[in-house]
């Protein structure tokens, strides 16, 4: 039987983690993200919440253009870094090395196992945030990853946050295919 | 080494399942999505991309509240159902037991761990989905799913859904914790 809760909780659903890279003044700059899916098939698009103050949403607003990267598990420690520690206070920009596709302002991050180059479509004002819609326009993938060409976020290894209690995880296990239903 | 990978291919992020709740037509109607996430803290929005030729997007327009509900493990098959059977072709309002809360068109459902009900608010339209916006207006709770007050993913058997293998999945273990890393 359900309560009514307080709504001033944090009621969050369990988020994977991406880090956006951007240039900024000429240096390339990383800031981590969860609020983040895919909003449209074709053509591919994703979108993401991002604070108003940051200097990522700025950067994203004035180039147009961004990369959305995929840490590995073995990235946790710079992930946790580039989303606690703002650029205002801090040179980001060694923290990954990186390199550049198809774009001339969207950094994307070497040995993290996937990396989308994205065109900014879209944005909405909120009232913390801005909610920023992009369309893939390139991605690019560690071949060990990929699962009959596709990427595959189990072999990425890539992390999800669980909030409130503030942790990373994997995902579980597989234990039902989707999509399989179509009677009761 | 990254290489360049088709950008037809379908890149996903792990995402979790939730059941958007309508009325159309006077009579309740469910569908679910994974594409959806927390776009905003204070006041509290998520936002989900649904098909424009949803009859779930249309009441949602119309109406301008629906609920979103998050199914228990338990209700895999019916979440799963209601993703895949349009209420053109079948009835699916009595594939949940559901109630009101302070909503007169937003049905929750009843057994399923969190229920959050939402005012339209924003919307933007994308090629094939519309990305909407909405404020939780109130949160519906299992009192056994929260911990310290607050719902808590891992005790309410939450689902999260992955392509391109199209499983189902609970999230994996906690070993890290998130936000601790203010110097690298």
């Amino acid at each position: 039987m359900a309560i009514k809760t307080n709504i001033d909780t944090n009621v969050q659903l369990p988020m994977p983690i991406a880090i956006i890279g951007t240039m900024f003044h000429g240096k390339a700059n990383f800031s981590t993200v969860a609020w983040i899916t895919r909003v449209n098939s074709v053509p591919p698009m994703i979108g993401f919440a991002i604070s108003k103050n940051s200097l990522t949403a700025n950067a994203v607003l004035i180039n147009k253009e961004y990369s959305v990267n995929i840490p590995h598990k073995n990235q946790i420690r710079e992930a946790d870094y580039v989303g606690m520690v703002s650029a205002r206070s801090a040179d980001k920009s060694e923290v990954f090395d990186f390199n550049f596709g198809d774009q001339k302002k969207s950094p994307i991050i070497e040995n993290s196992p996937l990396n989308m180059e994205c065109k900014l479509i879209e944005k909405i004002e909120l009232p913390s945030n801005w909610w920023i819609v992009g369309e893939i326009t390139s991605v690019w993938c560690d071949p060990n990853v990929l699962t009959n060409d596709i990427p595959d976020y189990n072999k990425m290894k890539g992390l999800i946050i669980t909030m409130p209690d503030n942790k990373y995880r994997l995902i579980g296990k597989a234990f039902a295919d989707a999509w399989k239903v179509k009677k009761l």
